[in-house]
This record gives structure tokens, C-alpha cells and sequence, in this order.
């Protein structure tokens, strides 16, 4: 039997983070379609982040993208998400938004290229000293499309020479998350398309270098919990970037697309020890509202990430242990499926009743108007565009 | 023994399609990389067009894509392709690129959006009597991106209705080429996802309804070149829409990530009949150049398609059904492997040299100064964008 | 809202038909792992599916595959059958398992093996008459696994040919089912590898040819709930061979791999009228038990079909409707989750209690000590073995 | 410009591994099919081995497998290899064809069967201290069918007790191959599925565990030549079991489903330094002869590496690196697919006929008789039967 009081306790505490470019405009190579009310400006960011703690209690920070989020003073930035209730999470990169990096960034073949992607890293870092961030993210898009175009080795090289570059730089409590993805906007190869090649080269350069699974980026077939689970042994595991895939990096809602594997993610999470805070994990979203309102789709994630959260702490480990140690197959899925199956609502409803919010997070934010005072608020001026 | 005098006859009337689009800008979500030397008008597209036909001689015509291609005058335009030794062909749809069409087009669940939809699907045929455009290319990317977001029937009973009202506008002459594609944009569910939807829809509305295969739009591990001869021996295969891929719907150049399955799909259609004119099957590209120059890019991917059909066309036909009779497994396929490992550059090279051009298509047209040419006329104004 | 009590009703009256095979020992390539209790021969079979039923009460029949059940006296297994509680169900064709067939059954190149292979599905339909069987299930393992090795097109001429001589011995309550399947055992072409091939074949025949939708048959990314909306709006859905798969044709327990799945197929049978005895829409089980008991895996499958089916009906349909319509991505998709998180179980445990059953299936066939009775019946001779 | 003669000489020390295994039957889960003319025993399956280096020159070694190629004296064994023309190569261990594996050898959640598994490991280094082999082959079946079966984590701590515990066994010259496969008897998860957790395991340990590539067990996409690419920098590459697949783990003749990928792996071999003897790189063949004869199916995949190292080694490595690093994507992909394009038949047959060798293999062994010869001698008994 598992105690649902210290079920409670454990999502209490649950820390999941949203990211500033889900609350603006976004879509597919094919059509980005303009949404109102959407944010003009990194505040305005911050303010729709805000929304998605205050109804659910759970996303007290945001992550921001430079140079999608670039402003003068990022102190100044860091102090007003705190007025709004929030904290100044990730810092994420760009350097797949320039013409110049069209054959790549760090592995660019042309070095001044590289060096101006580098210098871009290295200026996120110093935007994490003045916001107090503690992880960099790191995506590169940096590929090929054909095969011979170029070495896929000395690319390898740039990437290493890059990486312990900014390794160099970080702070004593700062820390890089390096992802990976198997391809997009790269199709034929990826420089770091899978976990094994984000874990070598952070294996080399140390503590300060963890991976970021990103739930979408992955083969057909990819057990990703298997994945979270291995690195979770190594004491790789930095963190998520949560969203859900039919087919590709479709960046859809998390869970979405498959509830029950975010629920064996979670469980693995929570079996390897990374629910606890001192394990360092980030549980960040990273997704892409093309068709759906963003702060609702935002907050319909969070909400799913706790329900996943929530069965993957009632899985009864003492039952699940007897059964798997001996051999009884049946019994041990009945044991796992019978966390999955229950419905957890009532418990987090209740929850949430106790620490002040409402039962029903998506109904409290659509009464309390915020969407219709933005509409009217945001009419003018350029909407904020996106990034995946 | 295959007599080579009749496959470089049927090499020599080789017709190969190429898209307005391809000449323009095109990217992926994360960026769409400008490049130099980029037309800006429909004319300015006809005009790089014509380039890969004066260099290959087999790329006589050249796909419009509507609204991209807008003009006042369509007869204008097909006599301006005339004159620069080219033709219009295929006039290709667009119902995806407006705001309205968020939640799809002719399956939208709104019906003044359907009407709007169906109203611009007509207004191509329109413009096909103005060019003497025998086929309308219809790709949808209509579709849902959430379970349960829209009911997956009533998408088909107003596709199907849709379908109807072009089919009923069709000229004698003239026919629908119906795409279908597994996903993306949308990430549930497509509405005409396989072969076998764009079939079924094609197969009650008649002759004039044909399925166009994208090599691009199949799931892992599909086997194209089955579906080219089942259609083919259906009567329901209209034409190809060629791009490689390697991971989804990529849109390399083609032959570039697979050539053995181009030839293999050549092969398929010279034994199904689809080479012969009367078949009607036409050969289009639909690629998309992000990285590549875009003419040269065309050029290359025409004399792809011309090397995987000669080598289709070298298959040795008796010995292969020999020894597939026979249930020679390793006989047959080497048969089938002797064509494809032969090295059909020089037959090419001899053959373009029989036909007034040069034996290297790519060399004479670095050394036209072309390119130089139009990078310095076409410096100033807007480059023309893009759509896959 | 959705009424609970016709919800009840409905799932009173579902029917799941267990797979004879399921029985028996199965495994992969690699071994097939012996288990004690395995019945010896049809009859014992029988028995193993009528527990099947005695603790579900939603599985009154059992197919059957030839040669794997050949009796004298077909008629008295019928009986036999009947006697036990339970009826025989379709009919399931073997034409994979000779030397013969090595290079494929109806479609092989050697016409006195097509003779052989058309004989034994003959015969199945004598069989039929016997039993009283309505449905013939074709599955094809034919096929090619090297490039060349046999001609694609002619492979369809005889398996057009095939399929009519089975299709006018069919007698007035009969019809076949025709299965589809990507691959294995055919690694480069299987004849009829998709949803579309079994349908251009079915649809030509007429009325008493089906399409079957094996559940493990798709490749990755296969929207499968699609399929069976778009065959039930042509009145071409046989049925289902139901099992689960996170990679390959796993055929796993139904509904182990992705019960967001199950669900939403379920939920399209429902929508599309399937679910309505007087669609004809047979629900099969098929899977292979490699590692788990085989009765106690059956009952799993039955209860998860149940609780998909249950979450399905419980769909509350006017409100998903009128969401749907007003364009409301999120509204829709929250409906639909809605009753997919809705903890079913205790529904069902009130049914079966209703029903004289008990409560836990599960429970109550590890107390009947059947399987006990069993392994010590069946200690000696030897234990069935297996197809997919 | 490629120095032919250069080429050559690299083509003369090529040196291929052939399985003995893949002269016995082998087949899928659904038949074996029985050829004419298999060996019976160890020493008639190195016979035919000894045909294939025969005529190819090149395939001076034959790896066994154990227990299939248990013998009483394998010294004896090894000397009659010799005797043959050709040497004992890896020894591969076999922990999933007894009834004790079902859920798992060395990571078994029974500490007595682990034990086993284990004796069986060690006992195969024994072996290769009598055969004087240097290469253990490590292939685990391990994994889970069914969510919860196991712990995930748990079972890796079993198989870096396992690994370390063969480590620790081997000789100064000898060395582990550990092999990962995505899926494939495991349903759910495999407890080595990638080359990451393979690399992970193995960098622990030293240098003397290595990484071996199957070319038919990834997920769909993955970009196989990255992997090779990536493991040759880290000098973690042990060797590859080649075969070719267009679904999943197919087992089809090596290059016979993607000769250009074959190309592209070889390429990377070639420009990573791992096809110099020195760098330890074991080529060895690995793939199931279900239909086609065993010991031509070999020859031919002998063959089919030997063309793609050929193309490998003929690309302009000046003009390809001048094109790469001046970002030439175009010029690049011509200069790397003009070596594939490039026909290098004639230049195998002659570099053949220069080492007395017939030019064409195929040819030459079916007009040796040696096929009649062994089925005659072979006609009573029992064949040999199969693995992966």
C-alpha cells in the first residue's frame, strides 16, 4: 500500500518549469497562425507564466531564449518575473536563427562562423549571472542534409572544442543541459542525434555537463524511459523537455499523445531518485501551441505532468518488487497498471483545495477574464514569434 | 540482353516536371535561409525553369502553385513559359496558408470555411483553362493535431463532398491529382494519410480522379514502389510527386537519401506501363532547396530521376522473369542488382551529346554565368517565399 | 452526460473470441519457451477458452487454425464446444507452414503450389460448413525478400485470382476476412502489406469480403483508429485481430503497449456504429504468450478490451460534438480525456456482479485452481505449439 | 584523383568474417524452411566456409557459435580450419535458447540463473584459449515484454556485474564485442538497446571491451555511419555484424536493402582509420539464409561489402575535403556519389584475376560442383539448424 499523504507531499513540492516562446505565436514550416492576446514582449511572457502557477501551484519558474527574449537589463527582468510571482528559469540558446549558420554553428566548417555562435553562448552565461539562472540549455541544429557534405568526425571535434569552451566559462553553481534530437532541422545527419552522443561528450567534460531528454526527439520505438532510467544510474539525467509526438518533434501538449509513457517516464523518475530536488533534475515543457489557446495548452501540460506524477508515486514499489523478483510477469504489470489506471483527479483536486487554488485549474483561469483583458490589452504592437 | 538504342529512345522523351516553388526560398520551421540570386516574380521562376530544361532536355514544363504564382493574367503567363521553351503544367492548390484555415480547409468544421476552400480549388481550374493545364494538384493539409479535437468521419463526408464539386468542374481534358501524405502538418491525424484514402476517394468519383504518390510521405519503412505498382495496375496512378527523405517528410533532392529505391520505383513503373506517354502518369519534383543552390539543386535532381530510369530501363526483362519463374531468388536478383550497380553517367553523357547539349549538365550551366547574372539583376526587391 | 445504465447494457452484450492458438506455446524466433499446462489438442484448446469465458463472461467463442486444430470430426468439436459453453468461432487459414510455401502460398510462381495453397483454403470452408463458422480468416505470409526476386504485379494477378475462387465457394452466411501486414515473414514485399491492398481486393469482390484489422500489422506512426473509422463509413471492417506492439507485430497483450490506444480505436468502432451486432464487426484476440501464463493472459487481453470499450461508451458524445463543432481544440480534446481517465474498473466489477461473475476475473480463475489441475492433467504427451 | 593501385592493395588485405551459422537452416518464427545440402556439424559448416574465402579470397575466418558449434576438441577444431584454408574467428556466446532464459539471463531477477548465464560466458573464453580466438561475442536477449515486469534500473546493476565478471576472465590478447539491439525477442524494453548503453558499459571497463555494430538493430532513421563515425574518434569500435534489413532486424543478405547506406558505413570505416588492421575493427557477417541458397547467399554479401569498400576507398578525399570545408554542399554529395555511382565490378574482377581468383565468385562456385557434391553427402542426418 502506498501513503497518500506522502503522495501529496511529494507533488506539494513539484517544481515544473514553462518556457517564455510557448506563449507566443508558433507553428510549422507550412504556417505559423497569429492566436490574439499573445505576448508582444519577454514581460508579457512572464505575466502568462505567472497565469499557469497561479492556477496551478506547481510552475513557479520560466525559462527564456535569447535572442528571442533579449532585453537591456536582465536583473531588472530576473526582479520583475519575481514580482510576478515566478523565478527566471533556463536559459535557452539560439544559434540556428541566422543566416550564418545555415551549414551549422560550433560545427560549422568556417571558423569565424564558429566563433560567433561560441561568443553566443558564452553571452548567455553572463545573461545567467545576472538572472541567477543555474542551467544553460543546449540545442544545436547543427547537421547536414546530404551525405559527403561534410565530415561528420571533424564535426565532432568543433562540437567537443565548443562545448568545453562554455564548460570553461560556467559558474561554480552553474551548471549546462546539452540535447539531443535525431533530426530536424538536419535530415540526413545530426551532430548529436541521440543520448549516447550528448552523454560521451558530457561524460568527458564533468559534473557541470548533464543531458536533456527531450520527450519528442527521438527514434519510432525509442524507449525513453529506458533512457531516463540509464542516465538516471550515471548521474547524467539534467533534466526534461517535456512534450508529446504522434509521429516526429511534434511538440504537442504533453502527454497527449501517449499519457502512459509520460507515466512510465515518471516512474522511472521517481524510482532513480530524481524527484528528489537534490538530484538536480529540471522538469521543463517545450512545446508548440500551433492551434490551441497557449496558456490553456500550458496549463492542461502542467496538469498532465502532475496526473503522471501523481499515478507514478502510487505504484505500490513493495507489491512491484515481490513480483518482479519472482518472475511473475502478470503480477507485476497488474501492480504498475494499477497505478496507471486509477484516476487521480479527485487527489489533486483536493490538493490543490488545500493549498488555497481551485479544484479545477483550466475553469479558474477561464473565469477569471485574464484571456479576454489581454486580447484587449495586446491588440496592437507585434506579436512574439517562436522557436521550437 | 537489353538493346540499348531502344533505352536511350526512351530516355530521350523522357518528360520530368519541375515546381515554380523550388526556385524560391524555402526552410524548414526553424528558419528559412535567404539566399542570393532568388526570383521574385512568376516570370523570374519560369525563367530559372527553363534553365534546367535548356540544360537537361528533359524538363519541359514547370508546375504553378497558386496563390504563389498569382498573376493577372494566366495566358500570359503559360505564352511567357512558351516563349522561354517551356510549358505550364500542373497548377497546385494552396489551402493551408490562411489564418482561416487553422483547423483545416475543406474539412474544416465551419462551412463558410469549407466554401471559401472549395471556392479557391475551383478558381485553379479556372486558371488551368487559361494555361492549358491538364492536372490540378490537390494536397490537403487538413487534419487534426489532438484525439477527439474533430470527428475523423464527418472530415470524410465533407472531403468527399468537396472532392465531388471539383471533380464536377473538371474539363474533358483535365483531371485532379489527389496527394496524400502520413502527417504534418497536422500531428494526430491527416485526413487523406495513405494511399489508400486518396484511393477510395479517387475510385467513386472516376477516371478523372488519379493518385499522385510524394516520396516523401509515407511512414517508416513503407515499400513505395508496391503502392506505385498497385496503383498502376488499378489505373489510379497519376503522377509522383519526387523528393528523398531519410527521416520524414524532408524534401532532398531526389535520389539523394535512397537511390536504389528510386530505381526500384523506376523499375516498377517501366514494368507497369507508366513510362508509356498514354499512361498519363506525370513525373513532377517537389523538393524543397534549404541549403542548396536551387537551380543547380533542380538540375541535379533531374538527372537523378534520369539515371534511376535508365538503369529501369537496362533491367534485363527476360532474364529477370526467367528467373523469377523458376524460383531463382539469388538469379533474379541479381538480374535486377546488374542494372542498377551499372554506371549509366556515360550513356547519358552520350546521349544529351546526340541532342545538341552538353555531355554535363551541371558543368554547362555553372559556366552559362546564369547564376551571376540573376544575382545581379534580382538584387533588389522581395525573394519569392515558399511552401513544400 | 452519458447513461451509465445504457453504458451497462452495451458492455453486457460485447463479445470477444479468444484465438485457439493463444493456448499453446509460442515464442520468437529465437525459442519458444515451454510452459506446463499447455493443452495437447483442440479439444483441450476449448477447454482453456471456455475458462476464458466462465471467469469474463464476454468471450463465448473460439477460432480456430487449420492444420494446427484438424480433427476428424468437425462437426463433434463443434459440439464439443457447445458442450463447454463456448461456440467455434472464424475459421483461420494456414498456407505459411510447408516447405512448399517457401517462396510464397497463392502468389508463389509455381502454379501446383498455388493449387495447393487455393486446396487448403477450400477446404477451410468445408470446415465452416462443419462448424457452422461465418468467417474465413486469409492471412497471407506471401511475399518477396530480395529486390527482383518475384514480380510485384503478377503476384497480384494471382492473388486476385485466389482470392475470387475462395470468394464463390463462400455460401450465403459466409464471408472472409483478408488480413494485411507490413512484414515478417517477407522482408522486402509482402503481398498485401496495408489497409489499402486488402480493400482494392475486397471491394472488388463484393459484400462477403472484409477487411481485418490487425492491430500489430501497421508501420511506425500508423494512425490505426483512422482505418477503422474510414472502413466502417465503407462498410469494409470485418473485424480485429486484437494484440499490442511497442515495436514490430510484438503481439503482445492487448492493450499492454498503449491503452490510449485501444481506447481511441475503440471509440471510432463505437462512433462509426461497429459496435452494433448488426455491423458484423468481429473482435478477435490474437497474440502469442511468450513469457506470461496463457489463461490468465487471455483474461488480461478480455479486460482490457472491456475497459477500452467501457471508456468509449462513456464518452460523453453530445458535449464532444458540440465542441468539435464550435472549433474548440481544447474543449474536444478534454471531453474525449475525460472519459479516458475515467477509472473504469469499479463499472466493470458492479457488471460482472450483476452478471453472477466475479468481481476480479483474474482472482477468481487463480482460486479455481484450474491451472493447477491442469499442469497435472497435462503432465505427459505433447503440449500444442504455435503461430501468430 | 583516387590512386587505383592504392586501392587495390587495400582491397587485397580486406578480411571478412562468415558465421557458421548461416550455413545451417534458419528462418523466422513462423517456419524454417529445409534446404538440401546443410551441414550437419561444426566441421561440415567450416567446409563451407572454406568455399566462400575459396572463391572470394576474402573471407580467411569463420566465427562459431556456442552451443550450435560445441565439439569435444576445439583445438582439433581449430586445426581443422586450418587445414581448410581458413582460422576460428569470434566465439559468440549464446544465453537465450534454454528454457531457464525466459525472463532473462545475466540480468535474470534469479540470482541462480544469472549464475548460469555467466558459467556459460566464461566457459566460451575457455574456448577461445583453445581455438586461439581473440573476439567474444556478446549478444543478450535480455530485456522485459510487458511495463513493470522488471526494474529497469536493477538489471543494469546484473549486467555490469556480468560484464565485469567476463572481463576480468580474459586473456592479455583477447577481448569482449558487446552488441545492443533495439528489440527483438524483448518486447518492452532491452536491457542493451543502443550503441550508448553498449559504449557506457564498455568505457567503464577498458579497452579491451569494445562496441560491435549490427547493421540491423537500430529504430527506423537512425544514421548508422554517425555511429561508427562517433565510436571510431573514441576508439571504441569493435567490429560489425553486417546484414541488411528494410524493417526491422530482417537478417537479408549484407548491401542487398541499402547499398548506399553499406557505402556510406564503409566510408566512415575507411575515413576514421578503422580499416587499418591496426585499429582492431572485426568485419563480420551476420544474417539468416531463410530462402536463398546458404552458401551463394554468402558469396554475395562477401561481394557486396567488398564493392561498397571499394567505392569507399575510391572517393576523392582531397576534392572532398576542399568541397566540405569551403561549404560546397553540391560539389561536395557529386564528389562523394561519384565513387558510389562509379561501377567497381571490372576492378574487383581483375584485382581477382590477379590473385588467381576466377572473376566472378558466383559463377565459379556453382561450376565447382561443390553444392551437387554436398547434397549428395549430406542427404541422410540431421541439418544444422539456426540463430540470429
Amino acid at each position: 500500500m502506498t501513503d497518500t499523504s506522502a503522495v501529496k507531499d511529494a507533488l506539494r513540492r513539484q517544481h515544473i518549469e514553462t518556457p517564455s516562446w510557448a506563449y507566443g505565436n508558433s507553428g510549422t514550416r507550412f504556417k505559423v497562425f497569429a492566436q490574439r492576446g499573445v505576448p508582444r514582449t519577454p514581460r508579457e511572457k512572464i505575466d502568462d507564466a505567472a497565469q499557469v502557477h497561479r492556477f496551478t501551484g506547481v510552475a513557479p519558474s520560466v525559462a527564456l531564449h535569447i535572442p528571442w527574449d533579449t532585453v537591456d537589463d536582465y536583473a531588472a527582468l530576473a526582479a520583475y518575473a519575481k514580482e510576478r510571482g515566478v523565478e527566471v528559469g533556463a536559459i535557452n540558446t539560439n544559434v540556428f536563427q541566422d543566416d550564418d549558420y545555415m551549414l551549422g554553428s560550433v560545427t560549422n566548417p568556417d571558423p569565424a562562423i564558429r566563433r560567433k555562435a561560441l561568443d553566443h553562448l558564452l553571452e548567455c552565461v553572463d545573461i545567467m549571472d545576472a538572472t541567477g539562472s543555474r542551467d544553460l540549455k543546449l540545442w544545436f541544429s547543427d547537421g547536414t542534409n546530404y551525405p559527403g557534405q561534410d565530415d561528420i568526425r571533424a564535426r565532432q571535434d568543433r562540437m567537443a572544442e565548443a562545448l568545453a569552451a562554455v564548460y570553461e566559462r560556467l559558474g561554480d553553481h552553474q551548471r549546462f543541459l546539452l540535447e539531443y534530437k535525431l533530426f530536424e532541422p538536419a535530415f540526413y545527419m545530426t551532430d548529436l542525434p541521440d543520448w549516447g552522443a550528448s552523454y560521451a561528450h558530457c561524460l568527458k567534460l564533468g559534473p557541470k555537463a548533464q543531458v536533456v531528454v527531450d520527450t519528442g526527439h527521438h527514434a519510432p520505438g525509442t524507449n525513453i524511459e529506458f533512457i531516463v532510467a540509464f542516465l538516471l544510474r550515471e548521474g547524467k539525467l539534467g533534466g526534461f523537455d517535456f512534450n508529446s509526438r504522434f509521429y516526429a518533434d511534434d511538440d504537442l501538449m504533453v502527454g497527449a499523445a501517449d499519457p502512459f509513457q509520460l507515466f512510465r517516464i515518471m516512474y522511472e523518475v521517481v524510482r532513480g531518485g530524481g524527484y528528489d530536488p537534490a538530484a538536480g533534475v529540471a522538469f521543463m515543457l517545450d512545446q508548440c501551441h500551433n492551434i490551441e489557446p497557449k496558456i490553456q495548452g500550458q496549463i492542461r501540460s502542467v496538469m498532465n505532468v502532475q496526473e503522471a506524477t501523481a499515478k507514478a508515486l502510487l505504484v505500490d514499489a513493495g507489491a512491484l518488487r515481490a513480483a518482479q523478483d519472482s518472475g511473475d510477469v502478470l503480477g507485476a504489470n497488474a501492480v504498475f497498471m494499477d497505478a496507471f489506471n486509477t484516476d487521480v483527479r479527485p487527489l489533486l483536486a483536493e490538493l490543490r483545495e488545500e493549498t488555497g487554488l481551485h479544484r479545477d485549474p483550466i475553469a479558474a483561469y477561464v473565469a477569471s477574464g485574464y484571456y479576454e483583458k489581454v486580447v484587449e490589452e495586446r491588440k496592437d504592437g507585434q506579436a512574439a514569434g517562436w522557436g521550437a
